[in-house]
């Protein structure tokens, strides 16, 4: 049973490497057609999606009540008509513990991981099915849909893999103590056993599913844990694939495929407080929205909590050596999947008096007014393209982001209006370019918070250090995952490293060129610091699964 | 400044070691006989003691409001008449996390945990004010108040420095990076900074203060937060010594002395769910009464909460080799220090028809009825005579364990009654000596949940298969520590091994000689498994110290 464990153990080992050196490494080819076999591969993938549609998802597990499924594609608007089983959370959780105790709990640790190894060969082996289902759920590109919520995903979920690995190896098994008590020596075998901690939760969201859930439902798993998916109802396709994959190699490998089940729910009747309550949730993953993330964290004992919601992500200009490279990167950031990541920059504390842009002699004061009228170009420039504008913008997942905007548009002052686009294969896709409002720092009711989608604001600030602070202070109070900063002076690097690095933002700085200013890589970047109402936990660190296992030991003396 | 850190670094790396194999290790003589020139150094501490009673205890904390103090010897029934500096918590908490940011926070973790390991060596160098400071306080013995109280607190301190090392260590600190997007190649410098939680609340407790304090002062400190100590009320002064010398330490290393303070309260007005509350409290370590410790596990959001309260610690007997030896050990186990820890046995479940003793030819079936006597006589044989008793019972630590033990006496089948002994150095010293209670699975309600200080039941059960029954799922519903079976059958040892790894207690078997069975060695015995209701946290696993820190990561482009 240790098979898997060996035939994939020098991925692990290689990815273990990346971790601790934080290189880039991926086993995966970023781009879709750098694939095996690519477009063969995308055309059986696009078929098993298709043959799904209308159908019901069959997975076999205990306390069907009922088939429902209400997704809808954001390119096609129509229904996908695919129906999921809704079991009842008490036959969920007592699966699920039965799962545990009929051998998973008691496995090695390196044969679970080498099951959960397998099962990302496996799901990269057949990806393009999740692919098409993350397109047409989420209305990210495809692109995106690859890697993004494909190998990215798997990615992460390797490196939750090798923490966990890493966190288990580090408790002996077995030890052999002596001491002195008085005359006598007493001799004691003790024995050290790693006990998963019960039945996990993990909750998915609609809009980016995969690439939170992985990592937490291999962290879970590795370290002896069941697994209950609670799926976002408008978004349960791509889980309901990846479920189905864990359920067929756990059962291969002659496990109880009940460690992996869904439970779903619908936007009428939710499920959320119920099962986040359930006596038998001993950990809860969440990723989602703030409301709901910080009301878990506050109910969720004595279930462990790791969450990943959101915040306003900042940007502070102090000044910066090619202007144009400067808005190009930050355009492109603020349309990619139409600002619908919980890494997407929302928040742009410009100087009143403008940025200094360019090096040396062709160095020019760039007033606030052509920062923010260069941003609405380039942005223009994406989405005036309909090629353009599908491969960045993509599509809007939800009703409810367009009607946040119409909201926004009544409140501030417009430098780009948003409307929808043509998309040139979906014509009926759910859309809308970015809107982006010019705002001062007495509204901050209206960005001291995340807008979720493609809303931004340009906030008019004294000066550089007037950014950074209110920046700073605004991720402290009300979250932040990311932030990107724009300075050629050193010793404003260094204090807003510093301020940032106490609010609990990941930093980039003068990143331009065509890599996505948000980008977070596997193996090296951690998502989410855990400092700030953003998020409790970080993809990855030791931290994220320490705690997902205990150890109980007993001891005797020594045998003869 | 890493000078420190030079002058400790292979006491650490020896403590790792030990951690990893977790073999018997000390850098201290565990007796107090051993220690260098012990005569003088007892002298001397004694002294130091006897000079502090009635005066008051200076710590130059800010926001002293008034000088308090209400503690009183269980020895000598004597007012200590110690006063110390009562602070408003809002002053203590802006100092602490003014320390934090005054430099605490951004020193190199090597540095932080050099100053720490000197903490710990000067404590050693002036062992004995805390030994007799804690002897009058908590009532321990001599001997407890030197060892357990002192180095093997000293040892849980370092192991949890250990681990925080090995933790942070875990996270490189700078790292290139590099990835082709399209035709480009992106090239960052990435810089991960690991970053304080924030001020740390540490809860004492009466009768055992620094064996908990110590690591999670250490973890937390190591980590880079602050720490405020909420002393008990009736056991400030071992805790105010160890402040004092934290202080004096970080003073001279060139840091911030409040980054320890001291938050005291006093009986009659407790300030515990005001401290948990504060908005700047972001670590809650606790020790004490399980109602407190599970509303501060539930109420304590957004700070993280790690504790250790109690339960009821289980003995199983099957049957063993040598009865005789097997008594001798629970009772001594049951009567040290008067059962006031929380690893100490409280419920005896015993085969109603007895169980089989001794070996081959020579084994026999011991009736019930024998056991519970054999049990009294070897409690009566330690309680009877005064010597043994002051070594062994030692004193208990608050009237309010007196009234446990009349309210129970009033309750049970009475198998040996408690009475005072006579301590023969301390005529008036509150002493109580074991009570033991027959009981049946109908009396549930008397022994499923831990009475503090020397009360036991013995419960006579079905056999030895619903003796484990019964214990394990006490544990698992009430929390339990520790747990003792003695048995001959393997197979029904490995059950109990399974039963209790699941319940979540640490289990001894077949224990016998002068170890009590309760003794938990630092780099070596994991302390509560973080399972069950007697507490969410161990002593020390990488869970207790990886999440008291936090990484941030800035990148920029690599410059050239």
């Amino acid at each position: 049973m240790k098979q898997m464990f060996e035939t994939h153990r020098a991925t692990l080992e290689r990815a273990w490497q990346a971790c601790q050196e934080r290189h880039f490494w991926s086993p995966f080819p970023e781009a879709a057609d750098a694939y095996p076999d690519s477009a063969n591969a995308q055309t059986a993938g696009r078929l098993a999606f298709e043959r799904q549609l209308g159908q019901r998802f069959e997975i076999d597990q205990p306390g069907i009540t009922a088939w429902i499924g209400e997704e809808t594609s954001p390119y096609t608007r129509q229904q996908l008509g695919v129906s999921y089983p809704q079991s009842d959370l008490d036959s969920l959780f007592e699966a699920a513990t039965g799962a545990m105790q009929a051998g998973w709990a008691q496995a090695d640790p390196e044969q679970r991981i080498g099951v959960l190894l397998e099962v990302v060969q496996r799901q990269y082996q057949q990806l393009f099915e999740l692919v098409y289902a993350v397109f047409h759920t989420t209305g990210q590109s495809f692109n995106m849909s690859y890697a993004g919520s494909g190998v990215n995903a798997l990615d992460r979920g390797i490196e939750a893999l090798a923490y966990a690995w890493s966190a288990m190896g580090a408790v002996p098994r077995h030890a052999q103590w002596q001491r002195q008590f008085g005359r006598t020596t007493i001799e004691l075998e003790k024995t050290y056993r790693l006990v998963p901690r019960g039945v996990a939760v993990c909750f998915t969201c609609a809009s980016f599913p995969t690439w939170n859930a992985l990592p937490s439902m291999m962290a879970s798993l590795a370290t002896g844990n069941a697994v209950i998916v609670k799926a976002h109802p408008a978004t349960v396709l791509p889980m309901a694939i990846v479920i189905r994959l864990f359920r067929t190699v756990l059962k291969e490998a002659g496990f109880d495929p009940n460690l992996v089940t869904l439970a779903l729910d619908s936007r009428e009747q939710p499920i959320g407080k119920q099962i986040v309550k359930h006596p038998q949730a001993a950990i809860v993953d969440f990723t989602g929205s703030v409301g709901f993330g910080a009301w878990i964290e506050q109910n969720a004992h004595p279930a462990l909590v790791y969450t990943e919601t959101a915040g306003c992500n900042t940007v502070v200009l102090h000044s910066c050596d090619d202007f144009e490279a400067m808005i190009r990167s930050l355009a492109t950031t603020m349309c990619m999947y139409s600002a619908q990541m919980c890494t997407s920059p929302q928040n742009f504390y410009v100087p009143k008096n403008g940025i200094r842009a360019g090096l040396g002699e062709s160095a020019r004061q760039v007033p606030f007014d052509e920062v923010v009228q260069a941003l609405v170009k380039a942005v223009d420039a994406l989405a005036g393209s309909p090629q353009r504008a599908a491969m960045i913008l993509a599509a809007i997942q939800s009703d409810d982001t367009l009607a946040s905007i119409a909201a926004m548009r009544q409140q501030g002052a417009i430098a780009r209006d948003s409307a929808a686009y043509v998309h040139p294969e979906f014509p009926k896709a759910r859309t809308a370019t970015p809107l982006i409002i010019v705002a001062d720092p007495s509204q901050g009711e209206l960005y001291r918070q995340e807008r979720f989608g493609p809303i931004s604001f340009v906030i008019a600030v004294a000066d550089a250090d007037d950014a950074l602070a209110q920046a700073c202070s605004d991720v402290a109070q009300h979250g932040g995952l990311t932030a990107f900063v724009y300075a050629q002076d050193e010793a404003f690097i260094a204090r807003a490293e510093q301020a940032y690095a106490q609010a609990g933002a990941q930093l980039t700085i003068n990143l331009t060129g065509p890599m996505p200013l948000n980008f977070a890589a596997a193996y090296s970047d951690y998502h989410v610091t855990g400092l700030n109402a953003a998020g409790n936990a970080s993809l990855t660190d030791h931290s994220f699964v320490a705690s997902r296992f205990r150890i109980v030991q007993s001891r005797r003396p020594k045998r003869q």
